[in-house]
């Protein structure tokens, strides 16, 4: 992560710019709101947005690939005797956003984004953009390629499909506890091969 | 499965109707093509159309609801004492269409779902109201409440997520091996809590 003073106005501006597309696409709906407004309410010129994003549905959106990069980077550099899973559980918990911070607008955008073909279509691709960077990253750690070997696409699916649905979860539950907490337990239950809750049962 | 005369013919038609919705669908275009064309290339009335169907959509889409029943009732029915996911194993393999007879079928429609907004948001719709059977299934079986044990939720999300990733790679690869083998592995791979291919790499 960059961090020195230009990076971090830059990611200031980039964050004012997806803030305030995301607050006036729920106003005004994301068909109608327009780049000039969403520039007007982040304090900059439209030219500027531009360099931030092609197109205004990218910032109502807001999924940042180059921290979900970071995200495939920080799994390539787990220690390589750790397993797949374990490796994806420690990026995935050392994660800014799981400490759950911008949770509520977390929360707000996916709604919208799918509630809009147009939004959810841009997110899908997004998606699977950011999941294919984890294959790459698990098929390198592993040394097997990953158009003949199933285990890096079957494994990144079925965490990234936990994930969603931890997230789901923990949007619907109001519950007091950490978001890295749920996650952890949704991690462990992927690595037990799914013992269920209480075997007695 | 009923097996009656009249269900067959019911089970025929529908055949006939969602073949010719598909075909028609590609010739034409998912817009353009009308109930109208799809009954009469089905050899059916309009009205007879809507006694299988809602709307075109409904039909291109071909999600069978009542099948997608009785796979969440074989998950019921599996041994109380086997392991959720291999009920879900064990009933997903016994399904007909995990033979794979209708696989290039299957594969064109997905094909197409995927590339219109309406047809995919159709799908994922369906496709949610089936995880929701899943989960309830499983919740039933462990005697939990799938509203606070996040127990079902997860696995059903996990394991759906690993078979539609197979399933891609099964309609990428043109390989030789079964439909039924391919899913097991992936089914294995779950089990194990995610061991890597090669623990030795």
């Amino acid at each position: 992560m960059n961090c020195g003073r230009r990076e971090r106005k830059k990611a200031e501006t980039r964050d004012r710019l997806t803030a305030a597309a995301l607050r006036l696409a729920i106003e005004l709906g994301p068909d109608e709101v327009t780049v000039e407004q969403i520039a007007e309410a982040a304090d900059v010129s439209p030219r500027t947005f531009f360099n931030y994003f092609p197109s205004k549905w990218d910032a109502i959106v807001d999924f940042d690939l180059s921290e979900k990069h970071e995200f495939a980077a920080a799994v390539a550099a787990r220690p390589a005797d750790e397993p797949p899973l374990e490796a994806l559980r420690q990026a995935f918990l050392s994660r800014p956003d799981a400490q759950g911070a911008e949770f509520e607008e977390m929360r707000s955008r996916m709604e919208l984004v799918e509630q809009h073909d147009v939004l959810n279509r841009r997110f899908l691709q997004y998606f699977a953009m950011f999941e294919q960077s984890l294959v790459d990253a698990i098929a390198e750690r592993l040394g097997v390629d990953p158009q003949k070997d199933p285990y890096p696409g079957l494994l990144v699916a079925s965490v990234t499909a936990a994930i969603r649905a931890t997230f789901h979860r923990y949007a619907e539950q109001h519950t007091e506890r950490s978001f890295v907490e749920v996650f952890d337990e949704a991690f462990e239950v992927l690595a037990s091969g799914f013992t269920p809750p209480d075997p007695q049962r």
